[in-house]
């Protein structure tokens, strides 16, 4: 089991992400738990507005982020429907940081593209409130350990390793020699459409396709203004790269700030045109041409 | 007149609850003068989604959430439908906290539980911006105010005492020897209806009731597995422990976070099921037995 | 240029702006680039609910709340519909504060309210991430120049002067000798309809107006009971101190906390009953008196 024992960092970053919305005094709660055992943490709320129980929402929103915070950070994450069920509650590093949530699948996604890892699970009383309420682990459970986690304390110290953790399935992604099959995994308040085709990366005018969460795919590449984007009965001719590409109103193909193929209309929302949700297919045709070696995804 | 003096803490924590919202700039101006005069304060969002001006629900989050924060935390809570009337601007001081707001019962909750406090009214002008508003003493008032007694400002410099603060009417809550009356207090993002019947605690296979609020009520105790919840013309036999115990879109009745007995449906909303709000009643059918002493409620 | 050099402080405060609401991963991501770069920086929100590519909003609220913040504190602003075309991005300094953004307007009205100014282009690319995405600046530009800012780099190290930044419309004010005409700016959480009528500033029984982001109108002064407030069809008598002046659900008109002239239904919703939006035309019809120097609004 790799351990990175080296954590300890002048500022405690943890960062919170949950289904609980902001209206209640659930995350409030969890907040006070942190700071009264870690008073000096520094607390960043990631997203509290995960659809409520949709744990693969959380695990996506999860990896497209963290790249973007400093490697000590503390990730709590609590999406957690089998609350007071036997799911397991775990503690993972990895190079990037550390994770606290329930052992669900939350962090299928930032396990895949992790090099290597290590998890536990949350066995330890020492590292929980006195009281554990049955309903509630995010407070009583995930706080106190995130807190514990962010002051130094080793992860071994917290319980047993767990050799493997729940994972979700992957997103849809295929690869034929003329064409990738995806489907939308998420639309944003700007009702843009981000869907399972990426990672992607510009080379000149083609694009590098890095499969995302697979190591069992190869990486490609493909020529952007020739690929034929299709989804809801609409063909949209090349990937651009910017919204002003098109005008005003129109619908586009583009990748976006998380490296995957989004589906966008410029100044307004490309679902409510296209009226689709979460789950919906997307082709993109086009010559796949296989690469030599792997495009890690680095922020 | 009892102050907690030695208040001073290495990390200044103020949290803040309001029915302001945060797309307006409201909670923000708040956080500048916050910071402005104490450029070191930690600042917490509590929740600023109270519905507009229901004061109610403002002292019931603040009585679930704040047994969570260090005892040193300045908590500001801004829901004033009176602001610009003859109604007072306070701070109180418990063991527990400081409160910085409106006198207008916000603090009900919290002060029925504390074993002691001590209330002035923040007549002092050095403890407020040199320009007072009439409508947004959030800002002009009572954040300079908060930020003053997280820099350690004694209270009794913020103005003089104040004896009998305004009190809301407490939760419904009746004991009969064969049941229990309450009502729905809060319905929550998941759509669980929150009830005034508490606290409740597990020991073993009984509940024990230490009346929340309520110090002229009687402690008691009651077979969970017997107990009959009654509501909206339903009835549900038995006070569950988790959600795990029914099935998927079943009801249950068990005891919340907050240590309030709870409606539920697994993996779904009570509320929209049963089509029930706030006010709504609840009974509780069981043969009650009196208990020795008081429990406490602790965190 | 003027420069305003001595901007370093103990606490690097940092505020956020934008319309990427708060469900999504946008903010956070933001958030983890400036603490990767200013570990120590001290976060706020000012508000994240801007209206999708509402730039006039948005710089509204900027010069509403900014007087109360500190003036070391960075204002990072993300609006930006013109992303990936050929708009700038830029950083201005002004007495009052330094702010970080594209440069489409949304600083006009800090800019037209600052004493003296400096600008310049974002141009540097040891400011930014090393990967430089087309559709999110706000993540790769404008939060690291953010930071670097906090952390004391001197404003002209990140690109070269800007003389004239993108300009917005003012806000419709037109003084005549028996009338001011404006229209509604905004409508807040509470329904409030805030125009552009403003500043005001009670001075005994009579309003002083000081023409809020124009230099080119001279200072008034008006009777406040006699004033006779006309929008969409209706008509109210004088300007109030206070919503306590009038009975519950009725209408009234009065001096906002912004210091503009609201309209405002007590413990309810203007906006709802008026049926008005921004825009809307507002008319106060009373005798306008020359008043000898400009008022200065300060917090």
């Amino acid at each position: 089991m790799p351990l990175f024992s080296s954590r300890i960092s002048l500022v405690q970053l943890v960062t919170l992400t949950s289904d609980f919305g902001i209206a209640d005094g659930y995350v409030a709660a969890m907040k006070g738990v942190l700071l009264s055992i870690a008073p000096q943490a520094r607390l960043v709320d990631l997203s509290h507005h995960i659809p409520p129980q949709d744990v693969r929402r959380a695990a996506f929103l999860l990896s497209t982020v963290i790249p973007f915070f400093p490697p000590a950070t503390v990730h709590l994450a609590v999406v957690d429907p089998g609350v007071g069920t036997g799911r397991r509650a775990i503690a993972v590093q990895t190079p990037q940081a550390t994770f606290v949530g329930p052992d669900n699948g939350l962090f299928t996604y930032v396990l895949s593209e992790a090099r290597e890892w290590a998890a536990v699970e949350l066995a330890n009383p020492d590292y929980r409130l006195p009281h554990l309420s049955d309903t509630f682990h995010g407070r009583d459970l995930f706080a106190p350990a995130a807190a514990h986690l962010a002051l130094g304390a080793p992860l071994q110290t917290l319980g047993p390793p767990v050799v493997a953790p729940v994972e979700l399935p992957v997103p849809r992604l295929e690869i034929a020699p003329d064409r990738l099959e995806g489907e939308v995994l998420h639309v944003d308040r700007f009702g843009n459409l981000i869907t399972s085709l990426g990672r992607l990366r510009w080379e000149g005018k083609r694009l590098a396709l890095s499969p995302a969460f697979r190591r069992d795919l190869p990486p490609l590449s493909l020529p952007a203004a020739e690929a034929q984007v299709e989804i809801a009965g609409r063909a949209l001719l090349g990937i651009r790269r910017t919204y002003g590409e098109v005008g005003v109103g129109d619908l586009l193909a583009l990748v976006g700030s998380h490296g995957f193929l989004e589906l966008a209309l410029r100044q307004g929302s490309a679902a409510d045109t296209l009226s689709v949700r979460p789950g919906e297919g997307v082709t993109v045709r086009a010559i796949m041409t296989p690469t030599a070696g792997g495009m890690a995804w680095k922020s």
